[in-house]
């Protein structure tokens, strides 16, 4: 099996799953129970959060946990709670997560250009005094696209100053998603200049259904789960105490790894597209070749039909997909791919390639050549 | 190590780790991703999903998938989202992210007895025209008292009658928190009459952050988390392969072993109430006798004081508790003791006892015997 699909999952890393175990087993203990074995267990929930705080720059105190990044992002747009009639600014390519939850407010979507990347003077057009949350993944899910958040957070700042200025009140925050950027991109969310900033496991090789949102101090955020006053009041719940400390150790493995495996899936993503680009249908490299995650590699053959290709390759033991997982299942066209500008059998013949951690050069050479046939099958059928 | 608080927490049994582990290895894959091996992972999801709705005579797509029973508890409370100015009862003795909840609604509170049972009369009394919503536990937290919810709900009927002939079009919709129960209470959503009801992973020996609410075909629910449109568009967010199947697992055992955990249950705590009689100050046994979990045993020594007697119990290894935990951990009297009139010496020298798959009849000796030595030494100090 070749797995290309990295984007959508990712398995638990021996690691994150070592670290997890006990608190399955021996130190199943409620982290709020009055004895001192449940106490340690308290201060290892604890010393985990630190130490995830710890790689983006910040406190554990910052951090609430959640059950992933679509929780997080959904308590992310809480902070709008106390704000009077706020619009909001979404960048067009984020996540259904990001799109949907915006769309109770009055939004306004920041248009990227053909690579994926923010179009900063569309943005700062929008960016009007009504403005109170403005949410840009750092990386796209589809492209890998990487976005220039510290220039956002720059024009954020003079906005903010403006209205200092003029004397008005209005709060402006800025989010970000970075689940997809967590594996790969070295993430501080002071040079970042976040307001709030979402993160995931499942992306970075630790459990599913565990995830984190950082809040800057200025942040106020209503709960969306009530009950016993867990996570400092803002997300109730018995702690997911195996959850957290093997997302933990999962992010602190992709760190301590991060500058290694750029290279690697650099070198990866180089001998796939050096396969691609012996198609007879000269393949479209998608997202910015100078701004993207180097385990991404979206790629699309116009006129086929990817969905037909991934059947094809499906028999070889190649999985990918062709967008997001929980958007393609849907069977619409990617509002990624349209926001980029693809035209329909553009966005028709494209593959969503995301590399991963059991990938090899080999594999690379493997997948390439068997995507080419596939090709030629889908062609000579036509 | 003797544990006496698995009404706190409980460890994942054996079956349920060996369940989720592939879901976390070779099948990792998001369910929604298109290729084959993806899809038989969505089947093995639906699949548990129904495994665990069938255990309460549901069918899955009657179920939401949570990360917990406080998620799924809010998530009931989102019936009331299309109704206009609704008035909620709730049972005084109810968990914190019940009566929290409820606190965003004009909320009356259902009296119960010394034995911690519902006052039906009360209830009746209460239930006027105004009521949508009603929750009421199945077992009780701290005191394992198990409600007439048939009873309940046939006074919801007759209500729902009253209301049909009169014209009025207000729902009013039945919500039972069945956490505590569903390890040891045979359970079927018809016979109890609910709409709604709340499973818990975490309290029948399958892992934590994962939960469920059962909701009837005549509740509209409104999500709690917007975006990729998972759960049939009401709980969105990548599924917890791993944790639903574990789940489905755990609760599959506890079904299977439960008319033999029940009596297995009942001996032990015999067994340590015999120990207990012996005490220097006589016990006074909570909860009622007749409808009680059988692996509770919560029981107060007047005129003690209960925290001191979990610290010098720790030191030979035997944990226990003083109350729910995410409640206790706060310092505060419980609402539940109250609830049932206990007064302030009944309240602080109160234990919640609660018994689990580890325990052995001869931990129950020691443990009760290892009690009663701290009682003496407490006595011995004043």
């Amino acid at each position: 099996m070749i797995f290309l699909d990295y984007a959508s999952a990712t398995p638990v890393s021996e690691a994150a799953k070592e670290a997890m175990a006990p608190y399955e087993s021996a130190q199943f203990f409620n982290p709020s129970a009055p004895y001192l074995a449940a106490k340690n267990v308290r201060d290892d929930y604890e010393r985990a959060k630190s130490d995830l705080a710890h790689l983006i720059g910040a406190k554990g105190d910052d951090l609430v946990v959640t059950s992933g990044a679509t929780e997080a992002n959904n308590l992310a747009f809480s902070a709008l709670d106390l704000v009077e009639s706020p619009t909001v600014l979404v960048l067009e390519t984020d996540h259904a997560s990001i799109l949907n939850t915006a769309k109770k407010y009055p939004t306004e979507l920041i248009r990227v250009d053909r690579t994926g990347l923010i179009d900063l003077e569309d943005f700062q057009n929008k960016l009007t005094r009504n403005v109170a949350f403005v949410s840009i993944a750092l990386a796209n899910n589809e492209l890998g696209t990487i976005q220039p958040l510290a220039e956002v957070a720059q024009i954020i700042k003079r906005e903010r100053m403006a209205r200092l200025v003029a004397g008005d009140a209005r709060p402006l925050y800025l989010h970000s998603d970075a689940s997809q950027a967590l594996n790969l991109v070295p993430i501080s969310v002071a040079r970042l200049g976040v307001d709030l900033l979402t993160l995931s496991a499942a992306k970075v090789y630790g459990p599913k259904g565990v995830g984190a949102l950082y809040h800057g101090h200025n942040v106020k955020l209503a709960p969306i789960a009530t009950g016993g006053g867990q996570e400092s009041g803002l997300r109730s719940g018995t702690e997911n105490v195996a959850g957290l400390v093997g997302f933990a150790k999962a992010a602190a493995e992709a760190k301590k790894h991060q500058t290694y495996n750029r290279k690697h899936y650099e070198k990866l993503r180089q001998v796939l597209k050096s396969e691609l680009e012996q198609s007879e249908i000269a393949p479209l490299f998608l997202g910015n070749p100078k701004h993207q995650l180097a385990n991404f590699c979206p790629v699309s053959f116009p006129g086929l039909d990817a969905e037909r290709l991934i059947y094809l390759l499906e028999d070889d033991e190649i999985y990918l997909s062709t967008g997001a997982a929980c958007a393609a299942s849907k069977g619409e066209p990617s509002h990624v791919l349209k926001a980029i500008g693809l035209n329909s059998r553009e966005i028709a013949g494209s593959l969503r390639i995301s590399l991963g951690a059991e990938n090899t050069e080999d594999d690379m050479r493997i997948a390439g050549q068997k995507i080419i046939t596939a090709i030629k099958t889908e062609l000579a059928r036509k």
